[in-house]
Order: C-alpha cells, then structure tokens, then sequence
C-alpha cells in the first residue's frame, strides 16, 4: 500500500499568499466595481530591462540555429554566467568568490526550499520570526518538526525579531541549533543587519559547528554602503555559510526565474561521526541529480545584468521601487504608525497592534488596499503588516492617500 | 553541529553522464585531433522548430513592456498552456483530463526527481532494470534504501528487463511494492510496452493499492498506432498513475526545460491508517511550497507545441531522428547483434556481449563514437550498450560506418 509522508498533514492548512489571493478573490466577486491596489506579494510590475530583453532574444535566437543551439547544458549554469555572477556580485566587492562556487538555477524559492535536503533528519533548525514561509514548510515536509501548536512548529528554534532588538536577532546564551536561516534584508520586515550583527552570527557558528542559510535576495535595495552586501564579506563565513541570490527583485525576474546558490570550497559540514566534510560536493550531487540547469536563454537575459547597460537599469529600477517604499514609509509614519524597512529594502513592516488578518480585511474592505497580514510570517508578526513597494507609482501613491483616508 | 544526510554516502560515486563526460574528455585530451561522435547522452541537436521560436520571442517581448510584463504567475501553470496540453496530448486520444491535472514545471529530471518526496520513508519501490538513474538515487538520498551492493541497492524491487521478455517486465506472483516507476518508450532500452502489457501493471497496481509513476517522456516517438500514447488510455489508471512527460525529446527542449506531471482527482493514495486520500493536493502542495513556475516565455514557446504548425514540425523533428534510429538499428542488425528500440524510440538497446565499460572504451577509441555503457543503467545491462539517436543525419551515417569497420 502506497502511503504517503505523514509530515505533510503537520503542515498548517494553506500556504499565507493563496490564502491572501483566496480573500482577495472572495471580495472581488462581491465588489466587482472596486479597484483594487495590490501590495502585497512581493511581486515586481516593471518590464525587464531592455538589455536583459535584448540579450534573452539573443538567447532565444541561438536556439534556431543548429549552430548556436543549445542542448543539456551544465546543471550549474553556464560559465559565462557564473563568472559574471562572482565577479560582479562578489569580487567587486572583495570577497573571494570563484566561478565555480556558484549554483545557478531557477530562483531562490527552490533553493532555499531544497537545501535542507542536505542535512540529517535530527538537525535543529533556527528560523527568524516573522519569516518566510519556505523555510518552514520544507523543513516540516521533511520532518524536522512535530505539529504546530499556537502558530509555532515543535522543535523548531525561532529567533524572535521584534521591536525590542530592531528587528534583528542576535545568537544568545544557550542557543542551540544546527542550521540557522537568515534574510538580510529581512523578507518581511524590511530590516537590514549592520556588519557587527553579522559577524556575530558568523562567529556563532563557527564555534557552534553550525551553518547559516544567508538569503540575500533583496540584497539590490541596500543604500547604506556602510552595511555588508553578502554574508561572504564576514571574516569566517564561508567556512560556514552559504548565500542565495535571486534575479526575481533587482531585475524583475519573478517570471522569468533565475536564481543562485553560493558555497565555497572552504564551507564545511560533518557526518555521523563528527568527522568535518565539505559542504559543495553534497550540493552539486544533488544539483546534478535532481535539475538539469536553467533556461538557457533566461541565462543570457541574467547575464545582461552584469554589463554596464544592466548595472546601469537594475540600479534605476529598484530605484523606483526604493521611491515608492519611501512614500509609503513617510505615509505611514505621517499616520502615527511605529514602522521599519522601505530605507534599504522594498518592504515596510508596519505595526497595527491590531489582529493582522482583521487589519487585512479592514483594509482590504475601506481603503481597497491589499497588504500581508504579518501573522502569516510568524507568531512576532501578529499586530503587524507588510506593505510592499513593488507596484507602480501611481498606484503606490493612490494606495497611500486611500490608507490614509481609511486609518486617519 | 551540523551533520550531513547520511544516505548521501550510499550513492555510487558518480553519476553516470559525469563519469562519461570524463572519461571522453580524457581521451580527448590524449587524441586532440581525433573527431568524436557522440551518441550517448540523450541530448537532441536541432534547432527548436519555428513556430516555438517565433512564440518564445512573442513570450520575451510580452515582459520588456509593463501592460503585457508578467511577475510570478501560477506555479502550475499558465492555463492556456495547462489547456492545450490537456486537449492537445490527452482529450484529442479519448483520456478525460482536464486542465487543472496537468501541473507545469521544468522539466522531467526535476519531477521525476521529486515526486517520491510525498510518499512515507518506508515505502517500497520498485524500478526497472536497466532504469533511468534519477529514480534510484532520488529515492536513495530520501532514505528508502540500504547500501549498494554489486550495483543494486538493497530494499529496492528491480524488475528485470531482459531479452527473455522483450525487454518489458510484468507484475509477477509475490511482487510487493508501494511505488513502481515505469518508463515507456523506454529509457534505455527503446522497448515499448502493449495496451495488454499496462494493462497488467494498472490491474496489479488497483490490486495491491500500489502507485505507478509512468514516466512517457518519449511518447512522441511512437509511430504503432497500435501502442498506448499515455497510461491513462487504460482503463483505471487514473485512479493509480501519475504520467510525466517533457518537451526536451519532441520539441527539443533540452536546454530550454518544460515538462509536466498528470494528476486526476481519481488518483488515491493512502495515509498511516491505510484511509484513502487523493494524490493531487499533495503534489500541489509541494510544488507551490518549493517551486515558483515555470519561465513565462518559456510556457509560451511549450504551447507553440499545441498549434497546427507546432504539430507538424514536431512530426518533422521526431521523424528526423527517427530516420537516425532506423539506420542506427539496421547498422546494429547487419552487425549481427541482437538489438531492440529504435522502432518507436530514439534509443537502441544494443547486446554486445562485451563488458559495458569495455565496449564504451573500445568504441571511442577503435571508431571514436560515443555511446552509453549499458551497466550505466543496472546490472541488466551488463553486456549491453544504448546508442542514442539524437545527432545530425550525416554524423549517424559517418559513426555506423565507424562503428561497422570497428566491429566487423
């Protein structure tokens, strides 16, 4: 008798954004004369930049011909691409990443989603709280947890990230845990970790044998160049962390998919007995078993993102989207309202101090905004919302004076 | 500390398209001068067909302007290309699928890989031999089986393909097993398997509440009209079957990456009890939990596949390397060995007689082809090798004639 994965039913009933577009839905059909504002998935509204554009095209022409076509490529992306990815996103920043430290594939989600496959069943694993859900749920699908009580998964440890440390949890005495995921600048709150935070975590970890999963993709919205770019930039980190990176926000790649992993030579892991083994080979053998690579003209489009055109657009697109989470941070806070993130990140995490699905609802219904309820982050987000930046001026502007309308 | 998945040191050293990739690379190191043709990873060489070309370029243009710019979209899916799948590949041959079973992804490794995820750690499954690796390992690193040894892996049911039963095996007396993958046309082997040959397997698999996983990645090579296009033209397959299929092999879609896994509502498992629960909500949930959809432009491009002149070129391309089998297999005949495939599948299944390795050796360095060791595959195919037909017409011709004065 075929059975199934008994862990699949510790999972809470729905994922938070089909839950969102349910609801959304649901008063669409009995409001069918509203407009709508939608800030809420962090998905991204600008057309791709017009060199990645050309460059796909290119892609896409080379697969017409015999002569440029293109089969299996290598699973973990072109060189062309991989070279691109670290010198222009690492070695110009002075961290010593090579080519092949690089795993390129089709966006952070899945990455950061299959990464734990790595490791043993009975790895304790530490999550930010509020966080993105992909952390959790994988780590549930495989078994890491027991069910879910008050909104809290047993046997996970959540680094709670409130008001109280700025948002940002620092290792403490008597933390134990094996992997711990980290997100800078923070999905959902918005927050950004300075240098010394960081290197806390990193020196954590290596006296603690654990490793860090650094999710760096938003990474692109950073304006303080006082604060580190990748984790890489750590004395010590990449003997125990690894770094994802997506396309999906600095060149609006949420459709096209194209994401990255990063692990060093140096990144080490250990077996049963103890004994340190490194990390990279375990990721590409299962990197080579269980994906054949990316698109291989999406490959070229991300590759545009390294010339000087690209640099040049990427940087005017999320400046556009920096923008608009000014307005709406200076919006919120004209309202009275204590908030973070939307300086070096697009999101703004917003306290309500209301129930974050009955704030949901309230603004869904008076101002026709549509926002994430922070409770669908985690137990910390309860009283809050994450407002995104990610949709066009207009719009954000529009949404702002509606929410002010609706809450003042 | 953070330990490794220790059933990650059960796999065998290398996959086999490295280890090919490697030793080819070394002799061509040793013999710079000397022209290789390689017929051994199933990678196709033509250029994808127009009307693909001419839709993906379409799909590129669609996100370099904001009114047409697509962010993520369903991760199942677009429907207009989940539609003309399910009309184009299943309704138009009698099988009542609809849109909403047909879930989108890239690429066949990737599904194929994945799916053993929603099943108990315990489960029994049970593969062909020879078999496509992905299936083993995958279940390998997943825990549900012991170490290898003389190239099986223990716990695992291998279901012998041998020359005694042309190639395709059937459920036996005393067979126990959870989840049976199943490859028809078959990789490597080219066997393909008769409407009374599934129909045995789908009857053993409702008997036993068994699971089988048909994996019809080669479909489109079917020319007997006679053979079964998909699992669920048997009569009850859609309440214990999954079907993959892929554009890599029909539209040439290697590099490109597009496939899809079938579901019906039907399709029941069972969970710890032994109570029947339907197959389909776990797969969606763990798709839109680690997946995040496949390319838009690339959805665009697949659904070209579905239209008149997509049809056709897809015809014109299968018949092409189809044309490549025929010479291939008549080569082989003339030759005096005993081969089968190459009929209705890109692969022929070639019975040397020879140790796998050896003959690989030998070919390469007597006659400079490329081909796959058949023990590559499992222990059934010690003293076989496979010959793919995915090359340009004039390199087939060139390396059976290589091949002839090599052997004869």
């Amino acid at each position: 008798m075929i059975r199934i994965n008994k862990n699949y039913s510790k999972l809470q009933a729905s994922y938070l954004f089909s839950n969102i577009a349910k609801r959304v839905a649901q008063f669409q059909e009995g409001n069918p004369d509203r407009e709508l504002i939608k800030l809420g998935i962090g998905d991204v509204t600008r057309a791709l930049p017009s060199s990645v554009i050309a460059a796909f095209h290119e892609g896409v022409d080379d697969m017409a011909r015999e002569s440029t076509f293109k089969g299996y490529g290598p699973e973990q992306g072109y060189p062309f691409l991989r070279e691109a990815i670290a010198e222009g996103d690492f070695r110009s920043r002075g961290c010593n990443i090579a080519a092949g430290d690089v795993f390129v594939s089709d966006g952070a989600k899945c990455d950061t989603g299959n990464f734990q496959e790595l490791f043993a069943d009975d790895a304790v694993i530490a999550v930010p709280d509020p966080v993105y859900p992909v952390y959790v749920d994988t780590n549930v699908m495989a078994g890491r947890t027991g069910y879910s009580e008050n909104g809290r998964y047993e046997g996970i440890v959540y680094l709670e990230s409130t008001e109280e440390n700025n948002y940002v949890p620092l290792p403490y005495d008597g933390l134990r845990a094996d992997l711990i995921y980290l997100c800078f600048p923070n999905n959902p709150t918005g927050a950004t970790a300075t240098r010394a935070q960081l290197e806390s975590w990193v020196d954590w970890a290596l006296a603690n044998k654990a490793l860090i999963l650094f999710d760096a993709a938003y990474v692109s919205f950073i304006r303080d160049e006082s604060l580190p770019h990748s984790i890489f930039e750590i004395e010590g980190a990449s003997r125990c962390c690894v770094e994802f990176r997506s396309f999906s926000k600095n060149a609006g790649f949420t459709g096209t998919r194209c994401g990255y992993v990063v692990i060093t030579d140096e990144c080490t892991v250990y077996d049963g007995e103890g004994n340190p083994c490194p990390l990279k080979p375990l990721w590409n053998r299962r990197h080579t078993t269980k994906f054949n690579g990316t698109s291989y003209p999406v490959q070229k489009a991300a590759a545009a993102v390294y010339t000087e055109e690209g640099k040049k657009q990427v940087r005017e697109l999320t400046d556009y989207y920096l923008e608009n989470a000014k307005i709406i941070r200076e919006g919120v806070q004209s309202l009275g309202y204590h908030c973070v993130g939307g300086d070096n990140s697009p999101y703004i995490w917003v306290k309500s101090g209301m129930d974050s699905w009955e704030a949901f609802d309230m603004l869904l219904s008076k101002a026709g905004v549509v926002i994430t309820p922070g409770s669908g982050f985690g137990k910390c987000g309860d009283g809050y919302f994450r407002i995104s930046a990610f949709n066009d001026r207009d719009k954000v502007i529009k949404a702002m004076e509606k929410i002010k309308l609706a809450l003042s």
